[in-house]
């Protein structure tokens, strides 16, 4: 198992910065007031396909020799690591193979389509996902990119953080959402090499908890029925995230789901951007523990903005 | 009757200048390519009280002498300009009086309380609106400041657009929504001044078109059972604006309801911004024409971006 290390994040930055767009971050002076801390959002809602998940994939995609890369890449995901492959593979000029269950919402299955993937349905299972993706690989020779237990992929997710201590060198935290651990890990990375005294959080939904289990029992605990809306954070740590996770994030803060929707909304009506609720659990760390971050310059990783109109929890 | 010129949004701007956000200027590829045409988003939702309505509002305040200002300023509004001028008043340490329809929206009740305006709740009808606000300035010597039938009002207004051309300088077209037509006749004075090739164009929903009539008869004309959910363009414009309108603007252009929800929609998916429904009709007009706009550059100014979460049109 071989970790990343800031210069993989460096040479991730270079070799995808002309494909991603380097994202702003936005502040609000009304938050601020109400939460009693300055806080500095790093906007990953505004990347392409509408999350961060295109860092990852784009590096991943543009690390594969031209004989690796020759029968395409697949995945399985419901998600935006489906679009963002898709996407990368596009431009690459490659075929991408995704599995997806068949219950994906018809707006995921849109973009992945509108990216040109090939998309084969399966029963909603992660066994029926593996089992399908296996499949796809042995049949057409494409490389499995799997979402975060790869170090390319969590390379590329940390240029994000890259770019907003680049922007923000003077902050005194940064908290990053915690899901199967890809961008956290990547975070965690960069922001400790940087400079380890700028504290690194991670933000989980209580209601799928297992990465602070695994994190303070100090032994990688499955997920147990997790139910949350924020459903871009369903997935477990794996051995590699979980070991980065464990020597280098300082702490995890976990989140009511009612917490998860005041944090949503007070976004999405203070600051007028969509973010999907994977995105508002960062904030939510802040409301829940407001004395910890009072007074403090804290860095906010809004993970994405892809979220069901049709289906809002307000 | 004084219209408003150039020099004077030159001079709004240099007074305003500390208080406003210089909002950002947004584009979409993939908004381009559907609609074919490249696209200029001013961000007026990104704006103090989220309206372009503050800039007005904040002109008109600090236009005041401190005589004329000592007993505080008074309107009439449900919406954005209430706001407006609520913040700006606070600003200048003025008390603000503002009397609002009984039935107006909790979020905006909320809002101008927020910005310790004295508010008076009415019937919500224009002739309550106005017998109310005629006996608070009478009984406080506020003074009145119209939402647009007002020079300082519009020169206001019209910084937004000023900062669009600054930045980019070189659009075929502008459109702007039209309510009242503040916003409209400051965008019109600064564009035509600046560069009088430069096309500006007004939308406005089909369903409250009295600027349409009255810009195509050369009369004016009054609103008829306006209703459209571009609740911000309800009202009819003003002697005044409608002067600077018939000068100035080179078309107006009329939205259906159902092209303002798909405009909205594209808006909140594809750019992950949150806008109100008066701010979609802008694009609605591209949508309508799209002939018309294709391959040309085009400002839009997105005027605002409060939305009641609870009442989406999807």
């Amino acid at each position: 198992m071989t970790l990343p290390g800031s210069n993989d994040i460096i040479e991730a930055h270079k070799r995808i910065g002309t494909y991603i767009h380097r994202t702003p971050v936005l502040t609000s002076k009304s938050i601020n007031i109400l939460l009693n801390s300055r806080l500095f959002f790093k906007c990953e809602n505004f990347q392409k396909v509408g999350a961060f998940k295109f860092r990852g994939a784009t590096n991943a995609v543009l690390q594969l020799s031209d004989y690796e890369a020759r029968n395409g890449v697949a995945t399985h995901s419901s998600g935006n690591h489906a679009a963002a492959l898709a996407l990368a593979a596009k431009l690459r000029g490659i075929p991408s193979y995704i599995v997806m269950p068949e219950n994906s919402p018809e707006i995921k299955k849109k973009a992945v389509k509108g990216y040109r993937a090939k998309i084969t349905y399966c029963k909603p299972t992660l066994e029926a996902r593996k089992s399908e993706l296996e499949k796809i690989v042995i049949k057409t020779g494409a490389i499995f990119i799997h979402p975060y237990d790869n170090s390319r992929v969590i390379s590329g997710q940390g240029t994000a953080a890259k770019e907003l201590v680049e922007d923000y060198p003077s902050l005194d935290t940064v908290i990053a959402p915690v899901g199967g651990g890809g961008l956290l890990s990547g975070t965690a990375t960069w922001v400790k090499s940087f400079n380890s005294k700028i504290e690194v959080i991670a933000a989980e939904p209580e209601k799928a908890d297992d990465a602070y289990r695994s994190y303070k029992s100090g032994i990688l605990q499955p997920s147990l029925n997790p139910d949350t809306i924020a459903d871009g954070l369903l997935t477990s740590l794996s051995e590699l995230t979980f070991t980065i996770i464990s020597e280098k994030v300082d702490d995890i803060i976990r989140v009511s789901e009612e917490t998860i929707v005041l944090a949503m909304r007070m976004i999405w009506e203070r600051m007028k951007i969509i973010i999907e609720p994977s995105s508002a659990v960062a904030l939510g760390a802040v409301m829940e523990k407001p004395d910890r971050f009072a007074n403090k310059k804290v860095g906010i990783i809004l993970s994405g903005g892809n979220v069901d109109l049709k289906n809002l929890p307000f």
